[in-house]
């Protein structure tokens, strides 16, 4: 895999360009700024992005205008290519059609890059995708980078750059800080941008890419997650483009130890319809995009407030050693609801230790009716003694029983706050607190704030997986690819006739090369060679009817099973071809498959698809009768490794899979997990593998048998 | 089931008590209130409280003080007893050692009820329990009935009561209407009681029940339900005591079509620890009280947010007929998010029919980049001519395209917001609103307001839920016990030995007797005997051990499957009672139990518990090897009959196990709820059944058969 990409690779052949900055670097950090649809009229977009980029932007910057010789005080360019020299960025606010002219105004002119705030595109059908096709054609030759079409700009607090109507102008801008956030759609980008103000993120920069016919999340997450001022990246996207771009960007930011935080929209199929049509872009699988996320340590999210829960804790880049949670409450419901949540979102609420305990006890009143055990309710007769908030507070703060720390607030309780605010100061372990309300002095100091005890405790679990649970970045040799063995297989796969699928008895050749153990078994080629080769294997046998036009043996009378003898075996081959025959009466008989019959005491499947987006994943599940009651699958991307495998294998089923009596024992894992492998190392090496299933691999005392098996190749 | 309960039967010998007002009534809806421990200190706790009495309450008002003459300017005694006459509520905050003696009063006086703040009980220890048992003693021989103690009391703003520290006097009162709120725990009531008046509820009832000596949620939800002025419950518990009066409650909710919505606290065992110490509760089983729930039509919620968020969609009344929503949007991605959740809800977000989107189409401007077919995407642009935004959501809004409604607003969009407003009022259908702030204009209108996309979609899919899939109330003729068929039961019980278990063959006759189809099979005394049995069934046979002493036969070598013939019979007879005596050895053997093998496409099981809280529960779950790994199971207190039988198994897996390939077909389903109802009836009629499992009960081709069973019973 490699880091450097077409996205941040120097642009040749740019012109006037600074030699070392990159046509994307130029266009997300300009140092001078054209603007075209710059306006007067503060009401419209041209009017508004404008005061926006005039407010931030310390560099030259031109407003275009075609007839106004100033724009907001600023003398006005009639067009882009009377500029004396090329700027940076090019912003774009014109109708849809006069987009083509400006644009190779801008590749003539030299700009880094466009942001097309126009709307009129691929979103309105087809009429508006060719003009899409046409600016982004253009802009490619050129070199020129475009953000958009239809999108609402970007901000980039670090560089002074407002280009966006995300916020208008008289509203304040945000604090900059470490958070990064990438929004395909621009209107839920800026509703999310004030909600994030809101809750008290510092947002140093917020991009949206709109129809993505250009920069897309991905590449906009590959750029940022190299910026030293980044350190959380959240995103929301309808459709993930450049996928391996995205798979990079997530391999860097696990080296870097910066969250991505993925909020994915257009799940439902309704959804999907409506993202359509919203930005003309085609949604991928929701749980191929789950597991990619998994596997490469993305943190996926399922609501907008989950996005900001995360982004917020992330901003203060702390992180722990340990799961342990300190609770502080003034009210023990709160207390037992954040404990609640603790313990489903894995971390623990160890009770404090005796001596601890004995300290907070001794700055109680007597009685006391609260608990200092952990979570420590001091109820609010527990704060009541002067100094006792700062001094309770202050020993919790001190307590090294505890990794994270969640405590309750009401807005009003401004010396609790204080208190918080200080223990948070003078502490390096993730805080957050429970409020009524957010309050200035909390998003001052910076300190989390939530305002629903599970949003504590999400967030804070959700340090704790990027501290210790955080998969290692895959190292430069992870992928083997073996191309003797690809030439074996290719020998395999060529027996294949026009129906493009092997036969069982191939396919099981095929997964022996790679290492799987599958049934011993013996193919023949009539009556006779079938009743030998029972005779041959000397135990009960499964004998199965083997024809490229029956993929589903069963269905039409085409396995009988626990066969003894060759009276048995010549007797059950004649009624198999009966059935056969007149159930398929089409399909051409090559045999029958003769095979030992594989204990089980519980029935798993291996399988392989290509997903749209992300191609190639493999997936193990459930096999058997209930594969499709179950109906729970674990995915991995090739390539991968056996760890990985395990992992998957052992998050199903809430890891009952391998924790429950009679589940699979660690030997029985491994043994799964290499068929997985195998079939990872088999999509990249066999590509015109379409889909896979090895259903079931039959597994008892240790080990793990494919026990049938079935290839759909593409068309040569 | 009665309605009727103690909870709300007027109390005999109550003295000076109305006839016809129960003495909970009296304690909740008081015509008079005492209060003890009313000090003219305004921060202290008996100050506020009494401050909040005085603000709110409009008839006779008595503070009690050993010294004070007056109180807030109200003249005070010396002591409860001084009064004149008995008060309908004693509110009482004094020192715990101090209240025995001011219940008495309060029963000698014949109040109705008492409030009793004090800490101090159950909560702190041995000493605090024995004080709480005392007073709960003399309340129960006197008739008063009481609230607490180690609660913050309650607030009925319909009748004029603030007998509480929940709020400060200083606080605004909340809008009084119909929504309820009871909670175990008064620090996290009065937080959600803040966060609720914050997010627009309109809270006529706030209830703590703190220790629940006497009162608990159950009684007050009971209570809460019959009164007219309410139309929502929300409830807060760590532990439901009574639980036949939570069923009788959820039963009122249902006939009544009052939604009760529960936050279960303590539901983690982290958790359960801190609630223990914090009230003296202990936590029953999360997933059954979820069962319960779902049983009764209860909605549960997970965190407080979902609580706040029910209790306002509720509180305007509005039912639907469909689950089709509308969405109304000017950013494309909040669209998006709101279609996926409600995908994920279970509503649905059809197209608007060709005309209406017509009729949109011609309020937009030309070119529109929107979108008109649902979600309705107008874009800022969509808005942006003058009276657009009145007619765009007047058009939606006459839609009969959908039956609930949301829509996307900016806080400061007061256009916007006015149009709602008129549309939700002119309309009867829910709706509800996503926006970036709450505002007091949508608040005034009682139009609900959420600031989460997940939260708005929820909370329009409980209304679906409450309108669409509430469960029938359970009619009288549902428990039809059978006292013949009880004695028969009885009969075989009686076989039981010291053990306390019944052995395979005696259990399947049990079953046999409640219509349960188990395996034809004959029990024999000696291996003779079985060989014999086993030439009479005249198929492939199994042979299982019996002995009361062995409860898993196949773990000690006791079960041998497939026999044929009686040699084969014979030897595995011989070869079993070695094993057994090698590895059972001090086990009595009873004889062997022959029986047919039943065919299996399916194996499931079903079983009998009894819960610490709600008592028997029948539980179906996937059976057979994968019973613990797969580990999901329906539960169903009895008395329930097929429809709620069939209807659990439906819900098993997400409904795969009924739609999915090779799942149960409906005959099948029936046959297992058969077995679900027959556990049901039996654990009504032989209270003496602890424990029963029928696992596997094999299922194949349109029949269901108890293939094993045990049955462990308690002790005469």
């Amino acid at each position: 895999m490699t880091i450097d990409t077409l996205a941040d690779a120097p642009i040749a052949g740019s012109g006037a360009a600074p030699a070392r900055r990159s046509a994307l670097e130029r266009l997300l950090s300009p140092r001078s700024i054209a603007m075209v649809g710059a306006s007067n009229n503060p009401n419209g977009l041209g009017g508004m992005v404008f005061a926006n980029l005039k407010r931030s932007f310390k560099g030259p910057l031109h407003p275009v205008h075609p007839s106004d010789p100033e724009v907001m005080g600023l003398p006005a360019h009639r067009a882009l290519s009377a500029l004396s020299e090329p700027v940076d960025l090019a912003v774009i606010a014109v109708p849809a059609l006069a987009t083509p002219e400006v644009i190779a105004q801008a590749a003539a002119l030299g700009c880094g890059g466009a942001a097309v705030l126009s709307a009129g595109f691929a979103e309105i059908g087809d009429e508006g995708a060719a003009l899409q096709a046409q600016i982004t054609a253009a802009a490619r030759t050129s070199g020129l980078r475009l953000m958009g079409p239809n999108c609402i700009g970007f901000m980039n607090l670090h560089g002074g750059v407002m280009a966006n109507f995300a916020l208008n102008p008289a509203q304040p801008l945000p604090r900059a800080g470490g958070v990064a956030l990438v929004s395909q759609s621009g209107g839920f980008g800026s509703y999310i941008t004030t909600m994030a103000i809101r809750a008290g993120l510092r947002l140093g920069w917020f991009v949206s890419t709109g129809n993505e016919a250009d920069c897309n999340v991905a590449t906009i997450l590959r750029h940022l997650v190299e910026q030293p001022e980044v350190s959380v990246l959240l995103a929301c996207a309808e459709t993930l483009r450049d996928p391996d771009v995205f798979v990079e960007a997530a391999v860097r930011a696990l080296e870097l130890d910066k969250p991505i935080v993925l909020l994915k929209m257009g799940r439902s199929p309704e959804a999907a319809r409506a993202a359509l049509s919203h930005t003309g872009s085609i949604a991928g699988s929701a749980e191929v995009l789950d597991a990619v996320c998994a596997q490469y340590g993305v943190h996926i999210v399922h609501t907008m407030q989950q996005l900001l829960d995360l982004g917020l804790i992330f901003q203060d880049g702390r992180r722990v050693r340990g799961r342990r949670l300190g609770i502080l409450t003034t009210s023990g419901g709160a207390g037992v609801l954040l404990a609640d949540d603790a313990g489903q979102a894995g971390l623990t609420v160890p009770e404090l230790p005796a001596e601890e305990q004995a300290a907070l006890r001794a700055l109680m009143p007597t009685p006391f009716y609260g608990n200092v055990a952990n979570p420590v309710d001091t109820t609010a007769q527990g704060l009541a003694r002067p100094g006792a908030v700062t001094d309770v507070v202050a020993a919790m703060g001190q307590s090294r029983a505890f990794d994270l720390m969640a405590a309750v607030a009401w807005a009003e309780a401004s010396s609790l706050i204080a208190a918080y605010i200080a223990t948070y100061q003078g502490d390096e372990r993730p805080f957050a607190v429970l409020s009524t309300d957010y309050t200035e002095a909390l998003q001052d100091a910076g300190l989390p704030t939530y305002l629903d005890p599970r949003g504590v405790v999400q967030a804070l679990a959700a340090v704790a997986r990027q501290s210790l649970d955080r998969p290692s970045p895959p190292g430069a040799g992870t992928i083997q690819l073996d191309a003797a063995r690809a030439a074996r297989a290719r020998a395999i796969i060529a027996e294949a006739g026009e129906e493009r699928v092997l036969m069982e008895h191939q396919g099981k050749r095929l997964l022996a090369e790679y290492g799987v153990r599958v049934t011993d078994e013996r193919f023949a080629a009539d009556v006779e060679a079938a009743v030998a080769a029972a005779v041959e294997l000397d135990r009960p046998v499964a004998v199965k009817i083997m024809s490229p036009q029956i993929l589903h043996k069963s269905d039409v009378g085409g396995v009988r099973l626990g066969l003894r003898g060759a009276d048995a075996v010549r007797s059950a081959c004649q009624a198999m071809l009966a059935d056969v025959a007149e159930r398929a009466p089409s399909a051409h008989i090559a045999g029958f498959l003769v095979q030992e019959m594989a204990p089980a005491r519980v029935e798993m499947s291996c399988g392989l698809r290509r997903d749209p987006v992300f191609g190639p994943m493999v997936a193990v599940s459930v096999g058997g009768v209930l594969i499709e009651v179950i109906a729970e699958a674990a995915l991995l991307r090739p390539p991968f490794g056996l760890a990985e495998a395990r992992k998957a294998i052992s998050g199903l089923l809430q890891g009952r899979l391998v924790t429950a009596r009679r589940g699979l024992d660690e030997t029985e894992c491994d043994a799964l997990a290499r068929v997985m492998v195998a079939l990872g190392q088999l999509a990249l090496e066999a590509p015109e593998i379409e889909e896979a299933d090895v259903n079931p691999v039959r597994i008892a005392d240790g080990v793990a048998i494919g026990a049938d098996a079935l290839f759909a190749l593409s068309k040569p």
